[in-house]
């Protein structure tokens, strides 16, 4: 694979497959990318070297999922110039979910996230590839024909299942 | 000004207010964008139009802040290929701020809304600056810049003000 | 069957078990229906079709059930000048089902939506009934008749029950 | 006036300054209603009263607000077999509004109420136009004039006012 | 058994599982109870009936229990001049349980119920004998002895389990 | 005053404003009643004395009020066999009142306590009076009247008030 | 074992699974502790008994879990100088946790509980350590490295785990 | 001033007037402490830098105060081995104080924050004197003193204001 320009990080190795779900979407599109765990609160200085060089080695995005109390996104967003996707992941012990949504979220002046879903690592995965559309016209076009997959499947879906009509 | 490439949006005029702070962040990075009203559910023609078209103008992200039921994010991001960013809105009636943010951030697997925090219209045009310096290096240059000043100016707070000591 | 004159949509045809619960109650009342998947997301223009033209089909009600960040409802009910029935439902991922509920019932001034509760679409359908019953007797009756059988319901099982008493 | 074909009931007179934004609008539409106050815990009598005769005075469509634990909604819907749109209200003490949204929405299967956002009595008025236009063609013919009217309003904004782009 | 002077109702026969907590704990204590089903939503008139006449049949105190938009135990205080004890119990499409709580606890200004924890049903039967301890010395006593009870049973445990120490 | 049957208790004096809402209603009604101080996390040792003795000293029921994390209802009724009546009190850095609501209401199995309404003390007052009718058919029959005044009130609004219809 | 120095205590057998894990991390770092129940609710008596003597006795730390309205951290905290941390426990018909959570947090001015995560007795246990290292240098080397297996325990899973890069 | 062993930190100068309160109390005991800006996002490095040295410097206990998406306190706690109580702020744009509450009170195993209420300094100052106790029996007496305090304040409440009995 070619160098990659998304790196998706996660705090935990039980993470794994909540955030395959948006390499998955990478593959789909061939943006190369990169996975790794980097886990803010047990390698709190790996994860300031992997912020502070994110983009010098070529990354143009993040996607950072954790759970709980989820400060991974939000300090590596705090360090690298790069812009930061946020998964929030509904970890055990977590209360409903609101936990990592709360902090990822929630983020001050001066230090966004860009946060998506509950669990949506896929959404973070189509996210990059919107963002990588800035700079790369194969990718809007691609984009476009996504769209225009994801109208077929349910146009498929209404001709094929009995339970639909078309009006 | 030149022609502009973020596009901020908004569902009503009582979003100025919030909204005009994703302008000001975009002045001072120096980068060229457009101000409008499109609202989901006033003007939805205009709403389809503007998110098929946007791409086709040269607009490269695109800002969208709603309030309450606040569809206008996810139903631009279900057209455009482009990034959208949504700012979940306080508005009067709110239920806390609740419905706008979920209601912009638990988009379904297909359709992302980069989302950042309730009334961060400041972090929205910073996310937009991020996202831009994927194809415009000098962007990335002027954020690791701008990073440099939000540090010094706590170390000004910190060397101005009495209550504090520097350990 | 006759023409229909409820019309019930969906996001996404996971969403057809609970919908099915809509069908069933105006099958009992005799009242024509369709049912179709209008995704607001992955079908945006199909919506905007849907929408402008129900009424003019003889549509005299639409029944929309969708999860998440849901936009299906409110945003036919932006288009359409018919009353917009809003099935909340509690898809996976949902936060409990408070975003499909606030996504569907925090519309802003102008765009009612008819919110009934989280996966209530038995109470959609008959909401559907106490609609139509505006330009038809006979509905008023059955409806009197089906509270009646309600009723008789809950007479038979304390009756049937030893643990109950009739004071 | 003529005979009211709505009827807009409320728990206390200190939710009438909400719910006077239901009377404005059908004054607007020239749909004739009356209002009074029916409180589900001071005059339960009056309530049943009220709810098993509406229909038989040509009442077509119920407009009930109420707060707190806010039951005159559900318990009308109970005995009543006319449509009836709730208006959660947020009283003083109320939880957030969480009460009365709750209270009213959350119906059990037989017995909906067509619930709109909190204080959204206006668009209970607007909902129950949608609802007598089944049965009244003028009335869905002036509800799509309503909604270009709503639509213009967004367009004069966006002309008038210098802070906006028409792009 | 004697007249029964606490009235077990409940919302539907489905509630049956919860409220037979109740039914034991009054057995434990020697209450004569009564227990059926008064729906609220599907005999609204059987309700008030029952409201109007618990007292005058000799009963004391009433145990109601509902789930969802739980109108039961504060319809019923509405009406009755006893005390009412409301059990929110978490039915199937139940927020959390958020509604029957919230439904049953936030009464307006002169109808208050005396509203226990989420599924309680044990501890509204409880709550009856302390009540009824205000008219019978004897269950005073009792109540006396059963807290040493719950105490005792705490000290067996410790006793007789080698995880714990007794310090 | 004789003695007094009532007791009034508070975690603060800062909650005399709410609670003083009791005691209007238990003057209305003509019961002897107490007011003090009794703070479960400042004077624990006063509260288990109290909560021992005051059935011992004629207490018939016992009304706590408490803000925040409120454990004074909670563990008056562990100690004592009278039933407890808790006021949830929305006090100043209460997160909207939640955590008083839930550490009274959520009581385990065995401890009730009879919850009212946040900040709702009048409510407490007359769930006093519901329960000491158990042995004073008086208060019965002033609580039948009490009934009838609310509904005069309601009553007299609407004849008074020229916004209301009396259909 | 020596003379214990931690004292963990639990509201009821039930919530020993949890707190267990607060007894491994002890024994990992060689902190004598003792285990027992004190119950709020069923055994306030004992409950006071144990705060006043816990540091006359040697012990310098209470790790103190509850569920529901979670009475036992704080009243223990009330009672005793020593610091007491608060688990909360989510036991079956809890509200999602919140109850507990905020029964143990919510403390008023004057009485702080040290709460940890939602059934986070593993971090109780840490956290006690942590406070231990005040007075004990050992403990604090313990700590860091501590900290260092947790880092290591992180980068071999990396190096073991095919589907993780190391950048 | 002697040399601190209690460090006050917080994300922002915004946050001094809630923190303040911590320092009020470390005076009270006469506890050396130091106050300073740490902000985990806009001065990550400084932070790291902080948090390794702490316990270097001769710091016993960190209280770090932080509002919204709350990083501050979970990040030190991350890289120190002292014992860090955590101080959840309602900021400005927070949403009710959920947002800070849970993201420092849900750290995931192996990274324990105590946190104290929302607002909570003044607790914050009191937990960190019961945790010096541990290495000073002064401040134990002391601490013991200060219960005595709380207490000789409600009662002084009670014999001064008409509005309280003294059972």
């Amino acid at each position: 694979m070619s160098t990659p320009i998304v790196s998706i990080i996660m705090g935990s190795d039980s993470d794994l497959g909540i955030m395959s779900q948006a390499t998955e979407v990478l593959k789909e599109f061939g943006v190369p990318f990169e996975v790794t765990i980097v886990s803010a609160h047990r390698t709190p200085e790996r994860m300031v070297e992997f912020a502070k060089n994110a983009h010098l080695r070529g990354i143009k995005v993040i996607i950072a999922g954790a759970g709980g109390a989820a400060h991974l996104p939000g300090m590596v967003a705090s360090i690298s110039p790069l812009p930061v996707i946020g998964v929030p992941i509904k970890s055990s012990n977590s209360i409903d979910g609101w936990d990592s949504v709360l902090s990822i979220l929630q983020m001050p002046n001066g230090i966004p996230v860009a946060t998506v879903a509950l669990n949506g690592a896929r959404n973070a995965g189509i996210l990059a590839v919107n963002m990588l559309g800035i700079a790369d016209k194969q990718l809007v076009e691609k984009m476009v024909e996504f769209k225009e997959k994801l109208k077929n499947a349910v146009l498929k879906k209404i001709a094929d299942n009995d339970a639909f009509d078309n009006p």
